[in-house]
């Protein structure tokens, strides 16, 4: 494990007078922002807004982007081309780079959202392009272990932060069953997951089969009906386990 | 004036399978390239080739943001604030930027588009953050000499280069008149006016009264059914006029 | 005064995943809904929803078309053509009726959104294709007495409905005061204007005149955070005022 | 074969200022018009005014709903629920039938574009909603014969078309091989096709092999480079067989 786990949520969903998620209150309880871009939620403003309140928050901020479809929150997958996911991911990064860059920041990962992130994590030749944008910029990349997601960061030379997902549920290889709505999570169910992962290095799949999970920073979906206590119990059992472990604890800000 | 005026032009305004323009030749001709950045024209892959292209023209490459409307092509006036207009300037600039910088190149300047050109051009308070943002990343304003474009790129520290049109009507006030859809230029006459500008730093303007201009690069549209011909008399009387001052010639590619 | 006044209200303004508004507290309270269609706020899948909920309901259903500015949530002026105008509400209440006629109902009225409704005011050659449109299809306008809403709609032959709005001021001219974001509106107050309406055919105006209306129809917005509450006053203000009278009382269903 | 064998093409599909196609030259030449709907293509004036072209040509008029992938052109497929195909069409239809009443006429026909028409030819689940909405307006479907397009149209009891198309290569099962962008026909080839199958009820697939076809409309792609070359080679072949077979002959009007 880690010496120090961190927690990340998807941020920075609304839409123009759409209000969307719990921006503010997760952004006092988590260490990396992933901030979305335009293209499946987001706009202009919202982005400058957003990022202005992560850096105030101390939270790392990280480009979230996603396929070109705002009536679908990015959750539908689209045929792309290897040379359309790098555009449409060069565009959007660069977008919340320069909303960063001129905050005093710097962009600190990149997180492919919704859609595009199941296409990236099985199309080592999509996700290529992502990777060495991330490399060329010193960004880390998010995302699943043992996926091309990670396949594609370690060829590209950039650095790959392993994630653990708290409210979705892994079948038995490993993969995360994503559906095109939040549900409810338990936060006690997900402090148990937590607890499990960081003590013994495994969870328990849908079958109820056990699995092996590398991580080095944790998911809370934001778009959850109880996404904040779900939050806060990840991080009191994150609190709980690192220091049952004898480590140094959670690092606030060192995403 | 200038020992080197150059010659501008607006590209990359092709939109996925519609084609736009005649940016290929018109690239073999002008020493700067305003791309659109997606909002009134242009889409991701349409950038990235379009400063590919550039870059091999060894052109040099501007920021031409818009306002958000695909259908209107950014030329039908709209009521924003003045975050909103830097929110989206600083959208638009920053994704062509990561384009640019991934070329191997930088920004060179920024030129707004269309209505928000206009719109800038009256107020400085709209144009105020756009120029802020061309200073912090070391980027030229090209603009109308005279109007908001200019106070407020010398304001915020911008280097402003002043623009000399030669298919649109100045009113007697130095104003541009702008219409929504292209109309045909007679190259004789973009050349007629290009010596006179050049040579007595002055034009007629739509009235028939003569008409000081300052300026250091030309604007040839690129929407326009013969805009080709037109760039070609432009770049044959800038040549002319600039060696019968002795001057050293149209320096390609320094724009 | 007319013999029933009824209560209309914008619903379907959610987009995607993106909730807004208080539709089915709405639905339960008021006659007619104006119904997003996509441009400015609502997708196809909210529309179709949202004609089955004001079918469950009884709400007359009508069109509410806006300017295409997603992002603006329509309250951008935009400077469009009278064609432009015409072009843009056929598409939009094309789309709404086809929802409509599948649920097996009829377009009862169009009203303008946002800025659209602004500038449709003001001028009557925009109006007029959105008049001519209604009155061939025998649908009403709902509008501002006085305005160009009613001369466009008297001139084509459509049946005009004024309104009276709650939660919005009027200057001692009669024009309307709209601002970009909702605020909340005091349901005593919004009472009270109903009450005197109703009693006296007058409102106070924002500079404490006293302001002469015409209307048959109450519009209460539906983004304001306590828009239901706000609806329960008025319509109960309304039941009040029309006992009193001895009239009818409030004809549910009969917009 | 039927009597009358019609020519049928896209068109409306420019959008804003970027022009697309070569309208006016085809409706000179075809029956029947599928009309691009603002999704993938087209705008409400590039609608209104294709609308009023095709009534001027007495060509029938049918909707051409596509995909919500405007910088795609409607050509990368999306995983879609059948609930948001019926929507996405009914409001493409919807908005595309408002102009045709308005201009005196009727809604001929349904022809899904791009990705979505090999969509709905593979899956009759979202087909069917497509087909019951042309069954409840009375419009036909065009589609490609023995897939899931018919299909559902029988189910739904709404009118087949089948087509022939001469611009794209068959594979052996029947199955349409689409790419994502035009290339040119052999006009020579083309009428090859439509002789063979006139004559004989089959043509040759991409494998050499001998396919039959059923069809009773030809469609002609509008974004080849030659398409209108193609059309009149198509429109001489349809005429040069149905004469020899001592049919009445192509019956311009009749789609």
């Amino acid at each position: 494990m880690p010496s120090a786990i961190t927690i990340n949520s998807d941020v920075g969903e609304s839409f123009g007078l759409h209000s969307f998620g719990h921006d503010d209150e997760l952004l006092a309880l988590i260490d990396a922002a992933n901030i979305a871009c335009g293209f499946h939620a987001g706009d202009p403003h919202v982005m400058s807004a957003t990022v202005a309140s992560a850096a105030r928050a101390g939270v790392a901020v990280g480009a979230h982007p996603g396929l070109p479809d705002l009536t679908g929150f990015g959750r539908r997958q689209m045929n792309l081309t290897a040379e359309e996911v790098r555009d449409l991911v060069v565009y959007q990064a660069g977008a919340l780079n320069a909303f960063v860059t001129d905050a005093g920041g710097r962009l600190n990962h990149i997180k492919p959202h919704g859609a595009l992130f199941g296409m990236l994590s099985r199309d080592e030749d999509l996700m290529k392009p992502v990777a060495e944008f991330a490399a060329r910029r010193g960004a880390q990349i998010y995302g699943l272990a043992g996926t091309a997601h990670q396949r594609a960061a370690d060829n590209a030379g950039a650095q790959f932060v392993p994630e653990l997902y708290v409210d979705l549920n892994y079948d038995s290889n490993g993969s995360l069953i994503i559906g095109r709505r939040p549900h409810a999570t338990d936060p006690a169910a997900a402090a148990d997951r937590v607890k499990s992962a960081v003590s013994t290095g495994t969870i328990t799949a849908n079958d109820g089969s056990t699995l092996a999970v590398e991580f080095s920073s944790i998911c809370v979906h934001s778009d959850t009906p109880n996404c904040v206590e779900v939050a806060k119990a990840v991080l009191f059992a994150l609190e709980t386990s690192q220091n049952a472990s004898n480590q140094e604890g959670h690092a606030i800000g060192n995403a």
